[in-house]
């Protein structure tokens, strides 16, 4: 663990349906933007290699891809080019017809684990995506332990919890927030949510979303990194393409202090927690 | 459940160790300012009986009163007489010389239930009090569902989620929140939290907090009623002794959909949370 101050970077961007080339260009290029800008760990949104709005379960699985497809080859070619981490969604067609909701992390090696989302959003439900079954990983990675979940996984405070019981220091999120109004001057609840799982947890959450139109679907943008306290370390930009930026130390997230007597993780009373692995 | 559009009054107050007739004066000139500005539910913050800076377990014990002391005799009287539900802190001498960081929920019938605070904050845990282990109370009311949780038992969001679960309408929350820094313009994270933990369940969450400085401590203040949304609905004031007010619809907090196939009750994986209740 020599390395704890990094550079993490959200790329926010503008993907497309039917586009598969235009999107891994988009991609790559941000990819190569962020290394340029010191980036150690690069974030990527939600379903990276497809975009979102499917017209219907044909047109996904046309736009899917295998594990070892193009898309995650040219990641896994770019994170050894540059010494990356790179934390990506995308489209992975699996066994047979299933197609997931897919997350990987990817570093100089290759890819060190596969996530498929577990709680599905709307008309991913409506014969489109199979939901994953697996817990969240956590991987030891040359600069520390980093966490992968998808968009709604997050609004699940037990999901984020878990990760951070498993040690993450870093939770990497691809998203992809449809815009929703937030009433005058408040932050969008999404956003909030990531900045009460990063306090709670004493661990740093980073959350690369999507901007702009899609057949008719509005995103939110708002990529974030927030700190072990709660705070983001970026602005939050809503319209606009970017690669938002911040230097962390991730040893902040391996202290869960927060008094001379209170720790966030053995002050938890566990044995008075079993209701929430239980059927409603 | 005829009444649904309820009035809900948080009373953030300045208290102090050694006065219990002024805490007690304060309290209750609240509590009657609260009814007649129409509130049905008034919350009171942690310990409103006798302050929170204890020099030690002597006078921490020479302060609390059982639950049929003059404090909670004194709120139930009001509760009658203006047709209240009262949700209030204090310091409760139990069995032996335990002491315990308590709440009460009294309507016209009396006290409804008590609890007793599981989550301990810093000093609180040295030799001071003792922490409960029974699970949040949900009570039904005329109103409504409403749970009952103290201070930094918020910041677990197990806890919160069990009263969720338990069909709590309206969390009710004495609290006492030391002032802490947050950089500049953002929101305090213990609200954060609150809003967090509010929209993640579809729950109303009210906290009732201290202002004011006692023995060299400064308190947060920042009482406020968030909505089923996460929103607050109520102006966050930091440094005045006030009475914050919101009209909410507790038929909001019944309808756990958030789109049409996402319900975030039902969109749970319990089976996949079975690590929240083993030890760390």
């Amino acid at each position: 663990m020599s390395e704890t101050k990094i550079v993490v970077a959200c790329c926010q961007l503008s993907l497309a349906v039917g586009d598969a080339d235009g999107n891994r260009a988009k991609v790559r290029s941000a990819i190569s933007d962020a290394a340029r800008a010191g980036a150690r760990v690069v974030v990527l949104p939600e379903l990276a290699n497809t975009g979102y709005m499917f017209a219907d379960i044909d047109e996904l699985r046309a736009a899917a891809e295998p594990l070892n497809g193009p898309t995650i080859t040219e990641w896994a070619n770019l994170a050894a080019q540059y010494g990356l981490i790179i934390v990506g969604g995308f489209a992975e067609s699996g066994d047979g017809d299933l197609v997931y909701n897919s997350a990987v992390l990817i570093d100089e090696s290759g890819v060190r684990t596969r996530y498929r989302k577990a709680h599905l959003w709307d008309r991913e439900k409506d014969n489109l995506f199979t939901p994953g079954s697996d817990l969240p990983p956590v991987v030891d990675t040359a600069v520390g332990r980093i966490g992968v979940m998808i968009c709604y996984d997050l609004e699940f405070p037990e999901w984020i919890r878990m990760v951070a019981l498993d040690g993450a220091e870093l939770l990497c999120a691809p998203v992809n927030w449809p815009l929703y109004p937030a009433p005058n001057g408040e932050r969008p609840t999404e956003i909030v949510k990531i900045q009460a799982g990063a306090t709670v947890n004493r661990m740093f959450i980073a959350a690369a979303a999507r901007v702009g139109q899609e057949r008719g679907q509005a995103w939110l943008g708002g990529s974030v990194i927030v700190d072990a306290d709660g705070f983001p370390l970026t602005e939050i930009q809503l319209d606009t393409e970017t690669i938002v930026l911040a230097t962390i130390n991730l040893a902040d997230a391996r202290d869960k202090a927060i008094s001379e007597r209170n720790n966030v993780q053995t002050d938890r009373r566990p044995e008075l927690y079993s209701r929430i692995g239980k059927p409603l």
